[in-house]
């Protein structure tokens, strides 16, 4: 993995004040696990509320997890005034989302003034072992805030 | 867009089982709208609490609806006994998802014995105008069903 | 389909120039077969050259004249001074590449000042017969061109 | 990564063999470097003929070289009777692919009985360092090989 130097010297506190934004991590129980230049980690517990057919978590879910991972992983990154989107994700599933829990780990693999890429992993936890269940590969663009409007247009 | 033979004469009511034994889409407020062969209709009222930084549902419940109607319209293709997985999705973000509700149709592209091609739309309805927000292509897989623990391996 | 108004009012020039200036497109057997605002289709004969263990044309080389007709289609709506590179794509193939010929077909679905969103299809032709053998979604990218060295960074 | 354990005692030979069959790689100049269960790199120099308007490798070619590195590695874990065919494929194109030589490296992350995900990368060599140009994620699919009509049906 490369190491990367922030641009922003309060990183942390940006990404954490991004992460924290979003009432949807809330809903869904997802926390802020940890943070790194260029990384980020979040964990879930099981919710019965958020399976599909079979009691596994839904794709759509765990994809929540895996896009927020990388939009906080890219955050960390981006220059002080920047809001951050995301322009596109590809998940494979690869086995159940059943477990005690789920992690979600993402690390940038390009950096850009504009677009910055991602790779992010959800593992399932149970019974102290970790199974990988799905992967994302991301792209997301930094938008320079200026006004509500702007920063609301994704391109 | 072709016309599909379903395989299952009573592929409306499998499929509207498959949807309704899906926990997740109460919990994220979804319902199905309309069914054809081949051909999936959800609909999604807007919540504040699935929402990101900027008051847009997030990329991954947008994700939740389009991966759903992609199942669904798959599922009404597949012999009988048939339990259905994602194998993979890409979305593509191309509006922030903002309006008093959202509607998200797939249709099968190319259904086939054990993988089949589906391509979705996510629109935002506000104030009687729709907008395209999201686009998702997906591979799914069919399992035949003989007992829980082999329906629950994705391939 | 929308219907695009190009920027640039001499686009076809500007896009047959683009296609023209890529050496990969006569080594490939592809020519620009249609144009029309967000728009293209490129066609390639069967050559036994570029085909994998069973006859078919490789993935790779379909995928080279999917993404080039996404870039030329791109290109009709950009601004007279930009260039374009590729961000991403993604191709499902569906059936085998195997026929007299093949016809790549491109369409903006969303334009954009910086991004372009695209969606392409792959045809076989055979006997007459047309078969959908491939899709592809992507994203691009306009580069405002400044002198060469910027032209040639994707982000 | 993963140590993984062939099926077929032969793997080596088998995946020289399916590489070897492929016409396209000869016709790119893409030669076989290294083979490992669940791992493949391939060699491509740096040709004018393959290259799009600003002198890059195009990322069609680019592609092919990271397919069918995939394909090679998840074929070393298959049984002695496949066949193998993408199902689908995304390439995050994240540098200009411009260099005197190109490595595609591959390595299976999931192997199935019937589908398998493998993660590629391309890198650029220019004067002794090596810049990561592109990423792919695949899935591959295992085809038993009953006869030749059969071996060309991918799903």
């Amino acid at each position: 993995m490369t190491t990367f130097e922030p641009r922003n010297p309060d990183f942390r506190a940006a990404a954490t004040r991004l992460f924290d934004g979003q009432p949807v991590m809330r809903t869904l129980g997802i926390s802020l696990a940890r943070l790194a230049p260029g990384e980020a980690e979040l964990a879930m517990d099981y919710a019965a509320g958020f399976t599909q057919q079979n009691g596994f978590v839904h794709a759509g879910i765990i994809t929540a997890g895996l896009d927020n991972a990388c939009g906080v992983a890219a955050f960390t990154l981006m220059p002080r005034q920047a809001d951050i989107l995301t322009v596109e994700f590809k998940t494979n599933l690869l086995a159940p989302a059943r477990g005690e829990g789920f992690v979600f780990r993402a690390e940038v693999v390009k950096p850009g003034r504009t677009l910055t890429f991602c790779e992010a992993k959800a593992f399932a936890r149970q019974d102290g072992a970790t199974t990988l269940v799905a992967t994302m590969t991301a792209t997301l663009v930094a938008l320079v805030r200026r006004d509500a409007a702007q920063a609301s247009s994704p391109a």
